[in-house]
């Protein structure tokens, strides 16, 4: 990290002049102070400069002053709630990056009920998103841990996942239609509240998941959907990674549409929680090395998903999967379930140093995944404690290792690369991803490079170049350099 | 058109000879009368000349033969199962441009039942995709009119739509990963069968929908369900528009996930039903001016959809808006139920000529968009006849119009370009798209640029000529000149 005492240049007197013309006192940010927030990142991986952050109020503001830095040639960092696990939303040491937040852009501009459409702007905190759909009887069902500060525009650059994938899709899928200020102040007006248009390339996905290097997300139409109206919610312990996953097909087969979750955790990972977080409790009468999180939901009144449950969990006890299981009677016991999985992470911390994978692989393949992980990586550094937890449905496991007992976290974290390639050339073998829904950031662009070499690698770069040819928009992150 | 007998400039003997050395004898067609087929568009709108088609057997051998074709400078025109509605697969009348034939390459790769995805090459007829899913007890579940001859590169290029994306979403959205071949005969290998996997630009979703003006789809990881194993089918009888909407609803938000198809249809487009489709029948009591075309399905076999669909209409019968229905009680009726529908563009063709508007608006505003419509078109053809059917649960009307009864056919097609300005006046005003499903192709570049223009055009045309250098990727078609 560098001196952060080190003085930074400040922009030209002009340059800061044609800004303030345009987004007026509020909307430009130069004292140290103000910035200081906003030049570490949520993990704590990064510490970058900037001589200032610009806060336009609106998509014009956003595009007169991108025209203006474009002009001049000024590279750009865009920030939502800055919660990126890869360093996406943090400036370089240069400090030459203006940052560029659009959380003064939080008005939801439109929410419909029949067409189950929200027009919301980029620097709408999510949990925001949720109470609105929620107040006019809707549902959006993207939920991730950081969602009382992730914005709108974060989760769509980034293409964010979550707990409820499985039945509802990544952020792109709730997607219908973007807004976006390109590198070079042009708007592109692609708000559309529709279901079916194929009308030229889909830019739209273009610039989802591009992490803000090809353009600002600066509003978005989402969809709804009905809120659900049964609901029920077990935690389960199985015998096996196998067993957890037969188990999920069991639910996926016989009412697929109701899956609303379905969360692997390891024993270490309950135990974890159980020591570190007030008033967790275990719901069973034994601990277990493998768990489940069962999550189903209907907007059916009438869907009987507790008799869904109780049918299917009994085949599986028969069967030997489930060990034992416990449903949640009352909304205490679902809150308390739900807390177990997601603690994990804050569990995590409290334990000590830890590193995390964010991988994915064919569904199929992730009990492999984990057994191999887990063997791997113990063999890897003796007395860790690997613990893998998430979304066994969408095949996303965060395979996160813990440091072991006594070890000094600085000499356990100066081996993440070490754990990151040790879990990865697993993953590679079995045909997945290093980044399910992280995204690549400036943490793993060099990743993005050995897996995504070629004609993919090519591609993404020409588009790049076409799209910012300054190499102005988010520089250093997704693409190597 | 062109005279057909006009000579078209074979291809230059070195090249010919390159290409074969590629391809072989069977990959490389030259012949006039093997030809011909492929020189026709489906709806008889386009007449196209080229030197040569080819047919490559493998991602290898396009790869290869792209490569050539590359430095020659040579242009290609993709084409698959040659049923589109826009001329996206037709060569233009100069005779200098190649067909590229994928329907030799039709294999599936792979069909795994647990991680519910299939892999499919390009020449892959759709029906035969569902028929293997099917046999594997899986659900593949896009379905439209051209099924036994479209080919799975074809819907991807296209991003297809159909009967089902109300429930399963657009091509696009049953998609988890794509191998294509670029311009310049690089091979992008992303046929991942991942439900997470931010690394990077989507580029996957940039080449669906691109119409193969950016590179072939060669193979697709397409997503599977489970079979449905509980349905309920009804045509009802409903009072207006606004009352199909409202029925619409009630379905949507009492079980969102079982709603698979939602039609509506007019009582002219049944009344050409009944009168040229052999064996058709009405099975309600009256003739109605408004229809309606309800499925539902789960996969759950206790899902009691008949009690959901009798509850639901009984509600809808008591508040005027449902007129009368009529379930179906076995396969035959369910069949004949969706022969009412699907046998719409045929009845319209055996009654006359008839325009086709293939528009989408938000959901909220079909009922405006129909009546508008119709009053609009009659007015401005007096007699003609408009025949407003298709999905309403998405917001994509086919608001084609049938010619007035004694005109000639001639004279009325003359009026094409009118009668779809008139339409499309309507659809803007109700921010909706002139392309729902069936794309731009060479039919509608003009209204591209109309509609999407400045920076969403600008954005296109450098994604165009970065992938593209040399503009030889099915030239003409999409982006206008």
């Amino acid at each position: 990290m560098p001196d952060t005492a080190m003085p930074i240049p400040a922009l030209p007197t002009g340059l800061l002049d044609a800004l303030l013309g345009v987004l007026g006192p509020r909307g430009v940010v130069t004292d140290a102070r103000d910035l200081e927030p906003h030049l570490s990142d949520w993990r704590g991986l990064y510490r970058g400069a900037s001589p200032a952050m610009l806060r336009p109020a609106s998509t014009e503001e956003l595009s007169m002053a991108m025209a203006i830095l474009h002009a001049a040639g000024v590279p750009v960092v865009p920030q939502g709630g800055n919660t990126s696990m890869v360093g996406g939303a943090m400036p370089d040491e240069s400090g030459r990056q203006v940052i560029v937040s659009l959380t003064r852009m939080n008005r939801i501009r439109d929410l419909d009920p029949v067409d189950m459409t929200m027009v919301a702007e980029a620097g709408v905190v999510l949990k925001t998103a949720q109470d609105a759909a929620a107040a006019a009887g809707c549902l959006f069902p993207l939920s991730l841990g950081a969602e009382g500060t992730a914005t709108v525009g974060g989760v769509l650059s980034t293409n964010a996942g979550g707990n409820t994938t499985v039945r509802y899709g990544n952020a792109r899928d709730l997607m219908l239609g973007l807004e976006a200020v390109m590198p070079d102040g042009g708007v592109i007006h692609g708000l559309r509240r529709l279901r079916k248009d194929n009308t030229g390339y889909a830019l739209r996905h273009l610039l989802v998941g591009a992490e803000g290097t090809l353009g600002f997300v600066t509003a978005a139409v989402l969809r709804l959907f009905p809120r659900p109206r049964a609901e029920a919610i077990a935690l389960c312990a199985v015998a096996d990674e196998d067993a957890a996953l037969s188990l999920f097909r069991r639910f996926r087969d016989r009412d697929e549409g109701a899956v609303r979750a379905f969360e692997y955790m390891s024993g270490t990972g309950i135990d974890f929680a159980l020591k570190h977080i007030e008033g967790a409790t275990l719901p069973l009468s034994e601990r277990a090395d493998h768990y489940v999180l069962v999550d189903l939901a209907s907007s059916r009144p009438d869907a009987d998903l507790r008799g869904l449950m109780e049918a299917v969990l009994e085949e599986a006890l028969e069967a030997g999967e489930v060990l034992d299981a416990a449903l949640a009677e009352s909304e205490a016991q679902r809150h308390a379930i739900w807390r177990l999985r997601e603690e994990h992470p804050e569990a995590q911390k409290r334990e000590g140093a830890s590193v995390k994978n964010d991988v994915s692989v064919p569904v199929s393949k992730v009990p492999e995944l984990i057994r191999r992980s887990n063997a791997a990586l113990k063999a890897l550094i003796p007395g860790s404690r690997p613990v893998p937890f998430g979304h066994m449905g969408d095949g996303n496991i965060h395979m996160n290792l813990e440091q072991p007992e006594g070890m000094e976290a600085g000499a356990f974290l100066a081996r993440s690369h070490d754990i990151m390639d040790c879990v990865n050339a697993i993953v590679r073998e079995l045909d997945g991803s290093f980044s399910a829904e992280h995204g690549v950031g400036r943490l793993k662009p060099d990743m993005l490079a050995e897996w995504r070499g070629g004609a993919e690698l090519e591609t993404m770069r020409r588009i790049k170049a076409a799209l910012d040819p300054k190499g102005l928009m988010n520089p250093g992150k997704v693409l190597p350099a």
